[in-house]
């Protein structure tokens, strides 16, 4: 199958080298706004050949879009637009669903689309930070899966598996509520963290001294490229408002105990805190 | 050198197993509050002996106070009046300074005390999770450290350096300023992570299907013990609620900008925060 990533980033990166560790594909073809990217993607084998959106689409049965979701929605609408779309699939990575849901939901080659989201990442960006093993025992979300063409939804089902992914199914509404709490709050609650520290101590030898493994795993997705969140935030603004809301309230509670020296207060929500060991242990079973 | 470990959870039953390792010590005295905690820490031989705090004192050459900062605050005050303290070291491993050199400043024996803290540990407790690679490559404070015999500081500056630690020196105000950011910020984050998300998901099978290594990240330190925290919170009150109000302004900057669509505002606040970066890049050749 000849394969397009648009996006040779880590997350299209990652993915290719994925496809061609399993023999998915021996031909893929990357295609980015950065120039540099492309080449260094050549460089290490990542791609096979570089070209516009346009050939890409034209030459590629399954073009993969993993770009920052504000770009996404305006790609995924041109690929769309293409000739002889009907045969082909087109899959994104993007971390907002419904967005792109409403843009395209109407468009006349819906079914060759399939709405996706590969639960994977690191802090880091570019081809560079690729690597196979990305995906490996996460979890892929596809959304409004009645939309798509069944035969297509099944060829991207068997892509996430033979990464050694578990698809799991929703609607893209769902999704995006869902996601505000548990991925994209993660990450504000670390860039605060980090411009709260940076801002107190201004001499940074006293962070490099006096941190310990706790500081850094909590402040870790403050190294996060913001050209790839903001778009996030832009398009899922209202969830993650909500959540944003939601944790701040909970972190004036804990002040509140601390200002008025309410300490059973503040034991009982460490207590009810407690309880996420029991999720994370779940996590790392699947 | 005969040492007794009062208090034998990580960070207790870590530095008994280090400085076996490192032949400083063969045989290793055990005081807890909790009698399971003995017997299993003789059990993994964490420990030789268990007894009493008084006979524990009186055996020793160095006695080292491993437990939560209330119970610390307590301990080392009736440590310092047992007899023939001057020929002892006693040193603590608390995450609180303040309060304890407050409370003994005084003490006719506070020559033979030297305030430490390793900054090390996970979100584990117990001499289950003990382990004697803990200390490497991390930091030790030693605090106030006119105030200690030059000899008995020597000694302790030794213990860390075979713990493979590089020590690090400040007094008691500044090291509670500086541990408010650096750690006890990063804990607070992280318990309210934890009870937002699971206040919003009350179905946890979503957590588990949904939440990437980022929340994991972030979330981790909400397992920790609130029988260890809620004393340090406590003990550090003024400096803590200092730092989670300029958390909390941050967050709310964040939230200004998604609600008031103001991306470009979010957009420079990441790059800040992106500055981490290089702080965490440091800890690490550290």
């Amino acid at each position: 199958m000849i394969v397009s990533i648009i996006g040779v980033g880590l997350i299209g990166g990652s993915l290719a080298l994925g496809l061609k560790d399993e023999k998915f594909s021996n031909h893929i073809i990357g295609v980015d706004n950065n120039e540099n990217n492309l080449d260094k993607a050549l460089e290490l084998n990542i791609i096979d050949e570089k070209t516009t959106l346009y050939d890409a689409v034209r030459k590629s049965d399954l073009i993969i879009v993993a770009i920052p979701v504000n770009s996404s929605l305006e790609v995924i609408k041109t690929i769309l637009d293409q000739p002889n779309i009907a045969d082909k699939i087109i899959i994104d990575m993007g971390s907002t669903k419904e967005n792109i849901a409403q843009s395209i939901n109407n468009h006349i080659n819906r079914k060759s689309f399939v709405a996706s989201h590969p639960i994977a990442g690191t802090e880091n960006s570019g081809p560079e930070s690729a690597f196979a093993s990305l995906f490996n025992n996460k979890v892929a979300i596809i959304c409004d899966k009645e939309l798509s063409d069944i035969k297509k939804v099944e060829t991207v089902e068997n892509i996430y598996k033979l990464l050694k992914m578990k698809v799991v199914y929703m609607d893209s509404k769902s999704h995006d509520i869902h996601l505000a709490y548990v991925s994209h709050l993660s990450h504000i609650s670390s860039f605060a963290l980090g411009i709260t520290v940076l801002d107190k101590e201004k001499d940074e030898s006293n962070i490099f001294n006096l941190a310990g493994s706790g500081f850094e795993s909590t402040v870790r997705l403050a190294k996060s490229s913001p050209d790839m969140w903001n778009p996030i935030f832009k398009q899922n603004s209202k969830n993650i408002s909500d959540a944003l809301g939601e944790y701040i309230k909970q972190l004036e509670k804990f002040k509140y105990c601390i200002d008025q020296n309410q300490y059973s207060e503040s034991f009982e929500l460490m207590k009810n805190a407690n309880n996420i060991r029991r999720v994370l242990d779940g996590m790392i079973k699947k």
